[in-house]
């Protein structure tokens, strides 16, 4: 078995080179007194660091001079009253600084922000100013200009596209971040969604390889599952979650870099962890194989308010066994019989137990009768059900007022792929367009980390100015695009 | 004649070094959650850049953490509110620094300060932290370990003049600074009792020189006068300011220069300068040979509310007069005979004009009756009165209520000086250990901008917390200690 320095070397190994760009705003120069402020547009949505040179006007400027400065992701933002905060999350992720200047000079901001808007405000001072000079210097790893257009002849569609691939440009930096602005951590479920497009788009190898290594790092916990995230800048930190969900998508991840890149070295090594989250689940099956509730936050599925969702984590538990069997089965590796005799039972037992025959919908005795999309979308995913069958459930569930529906782009694009399993991919287009298209019609210049259509103000944090804009787990509408030739 | 581009070359030959020593506070790192502050002690007063390191104290710190960091020059400014700021010089300097730290790191702040005590407060931090590393990175082109102690045998002396050079020092960066803090230019006025205590303790010839030079590349006003203030930094820039006063005691400060030096190569480039100087100071006398009030900030003389300056204006002339002629005739310039001249008829006119026979006192009818220290102080120093009608005159004007009394250290030297050609060192001595030491027993480590013994409040700017208490001006008493060997 590999220990966690090996995996922190081979992280380490697989270090992405960043790509910087120096963006100049719309607006060049600015002459200001006390009281003034200015907007500076970069054009588009990016993250680094922002540096621009100030001097008098006329009389030399004695006394420092007060800036407030604030980023933006899009023009809300900026129009915000941080003052008014009231959410979950701490109120310092809100991207504003005061600062004072002995003039004149250049101020390179020692910060990283997320933003496309600037706003300065010139709070104090004593004479006229001239602030000049704006830069903002972007970083990525992503690599731009190997990235393919996409082939669709859809004008939606190549706008979403587009979209989606800077949304993962944004968070593609020395790991997979999942929001630039405010969550600058990695976490499972969005790696496996991030690295899902990348594949198709960016296909940077490395920060993958990067990411799965440092979760092959991680302390596990309890349940002896992966942490569901980890911190990686500037020193390593095994997150303090341990998600039943995500540590079953983290198995689902490493099928996927196999599916993809044929590398079997790097899945040698991950290999063990894989069939250790796989055996530490399936120790939370009751008598009758399905999964039983544990303490604490146990799985995550949505930011849905009040989501039941073990019915779905029997799901995604059934999707990670088959996507495991036929990675074992590439591999030779004799236990794939083990965990396909496995997958037959669970199956089985979630039809059994899980399924409500006299209202054709799964609604758990353990999720106590709630009635959710999740579910449905895990039980296809998890092969319990599919044809026709399925689609009826999956589409019925989407229109029910008393289904509990998804909050999160993240969850969302689970539903996109029960669509494409189900091949319904006419319905799965128009899905995208709906609630990716969405955003973009609230002029979104990169995906949002959580959009409820019909409630703009939705937070999973209580205030939405904290929530992250450009959030890695909603990039995936490039996935669906260029692999399915939407 | 020279032209500005040869004074600036000048001034940048003679650009100091700067010395640069760490120190480390008293206490070396601090555990802490929201709400939390501490208050560091360098132990003395410094100037210049502080840095420290941060980091979790057990979970990783994922939000910003939020510090408010002051700069307090003694305790009273670390506990002054800051938000309570009335006066009339701009609040931002007061020194006070809201930031945002991504754990974990080190900063190095990038400001300078003029601090003996940092307070650290823990505005918002999600998780404990820990901050460590603490270090403050002094300047000075002062070289301490050049100094020679002063030879008093009395102790309060002795530590009066300590303060006295720590003073000096502090203000001795790329030029004479006249208060790190808030005043970070060079005044004549100043630069006279900075150069003149350099030559008895630091002796740095070179800053001298580059002060000079740098007036002398200022642009005059409409009355001809240099620029009363200067700007180096981090380019020149001449200031619009062109105090009578200051004018004269450039053309002392070059007098006093060549007498320690002998440097004729300095004098003779400014030579042309200062009789430009004194030259148009003559214009402005009338007929009977006394200075005519002009329009708007005409002459500084003290920050005493209210003071009118003529006379003590006329007397800076004659003192500047004679030091002048003392120059030209060591200098065999023939010019001293016209100078001579004028003295003798300038100090008949001022005794006729300006003694007030019947009350004995200086009251000239142009300061509209008004007494005060200052025009005796500067009749005597002008030569106009000297011996025991001197000395009666001096002591009983520093006793009457009705007079205006000198508010600042700047005005106490030159009442000491006064004292001084009376032969009155004892007096002198007295003065010295009342009107500075009383700043010790407040507690200063460095002499006050001002200091009004029964206000303590007192300010030239509306708000005590805008005070200067580390100010070129008063760092004099060092001079008179080595000088006169007291």
């Amino acid at each position: 078995m590999n220990d966690k320095n090996y995996f922190l070397k081979k992280a380490s190994e697989n270090m992405p080179e960043l790509h910087f760009r120096k963006l100049v705003p719309d607006i060049k120069s600015f002459s200001a007194e006390s009281g003034d402020s200015i907007i500076l547009d970069l054009g588009e949505h990016a993250v680094g660091h922002f540096s621009f040179s100030f001097d008098r006007l006329d009389e030399f400027v004695d006394a420092p001079v007060r800036l407030i400065i604030k980023f933006g992701e899009d023009m809300r933002e900026i129009n915000d009253d941080f003052s008014s905060y009231k959410g979950g999350l701490s109120s310092t992720w809100l991207q504003e600084e005061i600062i004072h200047l002995d003039f004149p000079g250049t101020v390179s901001m020692p910060r990283r922000y997320s933003c496309r808007y600037i706003r300065i405000t010139v709070d104090i001072a004593r004479r006229p100013i001239k602030l000049f000079d704006f830069s903002f210097n972007a970083s990525t790893s992503a690599d731009v200009l190997s990235l393919k257009k996409s082939e669709t002849d859809d004008d939606w569609l190549r706008k979403i596209d587009m979209v989606s691939t800077v949304t993962l440009k944004e968070c593609m930096q020395t790991f997979f971040e999942d929001g630039p602005k405010r969550d600058r951590r990695l976490w499972i479920g969005d790696l496996r969604l991030e690295a899902l497009t990348n594949y198709y788009t960016f296909n940077n190898l490395q920060i993958v390889r990067r990411c799965l290594y440092l979760f092959a790092a991680g302390d596990t916990g309890s349940l002896g599952f992966l942490p569901s995230f980890i911190y990686e800048t500037p020193y390593f930190f095994s997150g303090r979650a341990y998600l039943a969900d995500y540590a079953l998508l983290y198995v689902v991840s490493v099928c996927d870099y196999y599916e993809h890149t044929g590398d079997k070295d790097t899945v040698d090594d991950l290999l063990e962890i894989c069939k250790t989250q796989l055996d530490n689940f399936e120790k939370l099956l009751d008598e009758n194989m399905i999964v039983t509730p544990q303490d604490g936050w146990f799985s995550f599925i949505d930011w849905c308010p009040g989501l039941k969702s073990l019915t779905a984590l029997q799901g995604v538990y059934l999707y990670t066994l088959e996507h495991f069997i036929n990675l074992l089965k590439m591999l030779d590796d004799s236990d794939s019989e083990k965990y396909s005799g496995l997958l037959v039972k669970v199956r089985e037992a979630s039809v059994k137990h899980l399924y409500d025959e006299e209202n054709q919908i799964f609604a758990s005795s353990l999720d106590e009768g709630q009635t959710s999309v999740h579910s449905q979308v895990w039980m296809i995913l998890g092969g319990v059900i599919g044809g026709e069958e399925g689609k009826k459930l999956l589409l019925s569930s989407l229109e029910r007022k008393d289904a509990k529906q998804p909050c999160t782009p993240y969850m969302r694009h689970y539903v996109a792929e029960a669509m494409m399993k189900l091949g319904m991919k006419k319905e799965a287009t128009e899905y995208l367009k709906k609630l990716w298209g969405g955003m973009i019609e609230l002029g979104a210049d990169t995906f949002w980390e959580a959009y409820v259509p019909e409630d703009p103000d939705f937070s999973p944090y209580d205030d939405r100015m904290i929530n992250s804009l450009c959030h890695a787990w909603s990039c995936t509408p490039s996935y669906f695009i260029r692999k399915y030739n939407l």
